[in-house]
């Protein structure tokens, strides 16, 4: 992960303020400047969504929200920052002289990018006095969860900038994706544009309506291609035979009646008024503010399902979201506070998300349990247990557990959980965890003994695990015993 | 959930076996028609699959796995079934003579489909005695995961065929959208092609790689589509100003320079051989067999996590499969027979699922309780109490639990849950589950005491609750008590 701390934004509308969503919740400062009048309201927007969709993304530690500053000029924004992403609309004049603007005043080692989705690099660096830093960096709506950025160098962009340029965007958790010649939209919006293009003759001549098209593709190839995209789909449907049969099979096909289909449709007023009024229909009444949240926490449940895919290794971009997480809890036990061990620790939050909430809508019985499960293991992170000393042998495992439900917890609610060692000694650790809402409601406890092993056989932590857990227990066993501690299932109180 | 009973297959390479384990997984008998020697393999090996993936899908009660049969001719397969699929190649001479045979020995009021991609059902009815009945009903593979099939008429088909293939293929978990007017290609595949030509030019011209490609799209817009589609995305992107507005920005783009990607790559063998070996490396040494298992655990996984979507009211695909599962709920409690209450009873079954292993390697410590809280789940419904109970007011809430774990489970473990009630007396209900995996080994036991809550209230159950309750408590009542009943954690055994 490559530690950036400053970055300017440079025109925040949609695209502008996801990225500056994305960098501050990835711990880095950003300044904003775009002379619009309502851009603190977007970027507030944005960030409102972003954050709330990372709450739901991921349990890791986030680390302390960067800040978000707005600058009056171009100069002040870009002067002393790491990185420079530049999101102004798509005219090449514009582009040029912000970019001839951020190059004058940021540090000749910044890196700038470039946020169009079509204009060639080399046309916008031309003008430059540092060309060789100057790279398209095109993300995909919302840029705070889709992970996707096509990177292209023009003519006098070093090799190197492609490369801190990779490593920068995986320190926010995106995936760079070096596009190996420049041409006009590059290779996203040209496959986008090219799949448009055929939808619009497909609306105008009445083959379907909108919505039968968006059903075809999320109840049908969609599926597919969020997880393989196409040439691996493909190679799948060749079979043993492979991509060659596959090619060989359907390449034909090209040269079918269906190909004429490649005029492009004129944009008249009938074709607007077609597609505007067949997408109200499809909306069925969800504002844009619903459809967003809708989608929004479609991606964060899609990105969490392919993060245990693969038999837990994690598939394309859920691996992703899994590497960025490691990298979030290798930053936290490197920055480890020393802890106030005279009362219960406060180890772990979260909130109740959507697919947590049962039929009566309240969080599941089962995800009380996930919740105390990862207090347990924000408990083991802290004296020294974690993945890492896991695959080398060393862990806690759960023999036992007793849970006790007393309050529902609603969706979104903000728990926290507090926990109270009652025995940190040899191999047994025996723990109390309080499941508490935002208003200090105890919606559940839960009591758990858990065994150390190591080399496949239950034995004595390390010392120095031990010496941290003892030093935990030590300070617990002056706080009172929770009066359900010891309790059996059904024992009158 | 339109119930039949038979269907046949006409043409079972991976498209005709893909339907074959689909309707045989909903209960229905099937009998396949291929001359080709490889078509038993072939069906085992994709219902081996589709078995697979079914057991990840669902917990819902699937129906008895219908029976799959071979015929020596078509008249032996079609003969007095409900549905004939019919999937052999593309060739329309070839389609239009299994068609007719089909037509001539199949009832006249059986349903008959074409998986044709893109002839016109127009030119495949044209010939039969009874057209009216002859849909095109084109899939996408893996049949039995995505739920998508385009429903096109001709211009002999009855729109009643038309509202009665939607029923059929609702009742097989599949959602049939009907196709306004027939052109080759339909929608589907009009669409895929319009990307793969483009793809295909943009891997001739070496703007990028097949794996930069396909990453393009799974970390970027193919997590967008495989929940909304194209129009409804587009929707969002316009933002409060809607489809006009978008439309308005980018639909000039359409004439900008990269429209001119619109002709016909020629398909020869340099091209083939870059396409192939890219692939290869792509792969990275998976088989077809590695890359189908993956796509398949990952369709579901997405599919799972739609179905939590909107809130938990389902998304999409998600919400189809809820729906579909509602539906095997329905007709499981509707066909409950008797029960053997002089013995534990076994009422929930299931496997380990990739999503459920932590960094260990082993079924991660909440999915235990994920597993007993199915297994009283499916108890609840035996006495009486489902949704649709809990909607009515009526349900048990869990409030006290103890799980002890006694062995790991590993990936794809089937596990058979052993209840035996303890106490079913007045509002209270005292469970005992025991995770049993293949081979009889205890993997977990689990002590539950749940409450009974009416119109909010904690309150005895309505009286043909309270009866079967009684009945299976007074059976169990004969049996030893579990020794680990009213065990508190630590306590010495």
């Amino acid at each position: 992960m490559t530690e950036i701390s400053k970055a300017a934004i440079i025109g925040a509308g949609v695209i502008g303020a996801g990225w500056a969503a994305r960098m501050a919740l990835a711990g880095i400062d950003v300044t904003v400047f775009d002379p619009h009048p309502s851009t603190e309201r977007v970027v507030g927007e944005v960030m409102a969504n972003a954050t709330r969709a990372f709450a739901r993304l991921t349990t890791a530690p986030l680390p302390p929200v960067g800040r978000i500053g707005f600058a009056a000029t171009i100069e002040e924004a870009v002067k002393d920052t790491d990185v420079i992403q530049e999101s102004v609309p798509e005219r090449l004049e514009l582009k040029r002289g912000v970019l001839n603007q951020i190059d004058r005043f940021a540090r000749p080692d910044a890196l700038i990018g470039s946020s169009t989705s079509g204009l060639l690099p080399s046309d916008l660096q031309i003008e430059m006095t540092h060309p060789d830093r100057l790279i398209v960096a095109h993300p995909f709506n919302p840029v705070y969860l889709l992970p996707i950025v096509e990177i292209v160098g023009g003519k006098l962009t070093s090799a190197a900038t492609i490369d801190r340029a990779k490593a920068v965007y995986a320190g926010i958790g995106m995936k760079g994706v070096p596009i190996a010649r420049e041409i006009e939209a590059f290779v996203g919006d040209r496959l986008l544009e090219s799949m448009w293009r055929e939808a619009l003759w497909l609306i105008k001549d009445d083959i379907c309506d909108v919505e039968t098209l968006d059903d075809i593709m999320r109840y049908g190839f969609g599926l597919r291609w969020a997880q393989m995209g196409m040439f691996q789909t493909y190679r799948i449907a060749g079979g043993e035979a492979g991509m060659r049969h596959f090619i060989a099979q359907f390449g034909p096909c090209l040269k079918w009646p269906w190909t004429k289909y490649t005029d492009v449709p004129e944009m008249d007023d009938e074709l607007v008024d077609k597609i505007a009024s067949q997408s109200d229909a499809q909306a069925g009444g969800l504002g844009i503010r619903d459809l967003e949240r809708i989608r929004d926490d479609n991606l964060v449940a899609i990105l969490q399902a392919l993060k245990g895919g693969d038999e837990g290794r994690g598939w394309g971009a859920g691996k992703l979201l899994g590497e960025f997480e490691a990298g979030l809890w290798a930053r936290a036990k490197a920055s480890d506070a020393p802890l106030d061990v005279t009362r219960p620790l406060l180890l772990h939050q979260v909130r109740v998300n959507p697919a947590w909430i049962d039929y009566n809508g309240h969080m599941t019985e089962f995800r009380y349990l996930q919740v105390m499960a990862d207090a347990t293991d924000a408990l083991l992170r802290v004296i020294g247990i974690d993945a890492e000393t896991a695959a080398a042998g060393s862990s806690y495992y759960t023999v036992e557990t007793h849970i006790r439900h007393l309050a529902e917890a609603k969706l979104g609610a903000a728990l926290t959980v507090e926990t109270q060692v009652l025995l940190g000694e040899g191999k047994r650790l025996h723990l109390f965890h309080t499941v508490l809402g935002a208003d200090g409601t105890r919606h559940a406890t839960g009591e758990h003994m858990l065994i150390h092993v190591g080399a496949g056989k239950p034995c004595d932590p390390a010392p120095p695990v031990a010496q941290r857990l003892a030093a935990i227990a030590a300070g617990h066993a002056a706080l009172p015993k929770p009066a359900a501690a010891g309790r059996a299932v059904g024992q009158p109180k």
